[in-house]
């Protein structure tokens, strides 16, 4: 299965959730994208249609936000 | 592994979003809640923390809510 992506940005919130989607769907099936450390790939992240963070972008390109964190607007400072 | 539980209210958004999550996460490994057509287990929902559906709740009782469909106010009508 393609992997999915989970774009945080370090915000409590996003931690927790952090954890429960790995314990969810496994380490080895999602990578974790920081876009508050790794900026490079804000653009890639909203070009998929994530609005806030923490979001799951699945292997179909469905982005599930998972509570709220922060916005991308607080993401980009 | 105890299951998860999916909450939601057969609303657009909700359908999508279960899809994602039994494609993400196994149909065997989640039970799916329709609490719109279920009335009965909406206290259920509310006492472990859904505050809007869909959402799900991991076993370890984490509610992750997901995008947004309905509040529980608009579910409870």
């Amino acid at each position: 299965m393609e992997k999915s992506k989970f774009y945080h940005a370090g915000c409590a919130v996003c931690k927790s959730a952090e954890h429960d989607i790995i314990n969810l769907i496994g380490a080895d099936n999602v990578e974790i994208v920081h876009i508050g450390n790794d900026r490079t790939r804000i653009t890639e992240a909203e070009k998929a249609g994530v609005k806030s963070v923490p979001a799951l972008l699945t292997p179909n390109g469905n982005v599930l936000h998972i509570n709220f964190g922060a916005s991308m607007d607080d993401v980009k400072g």
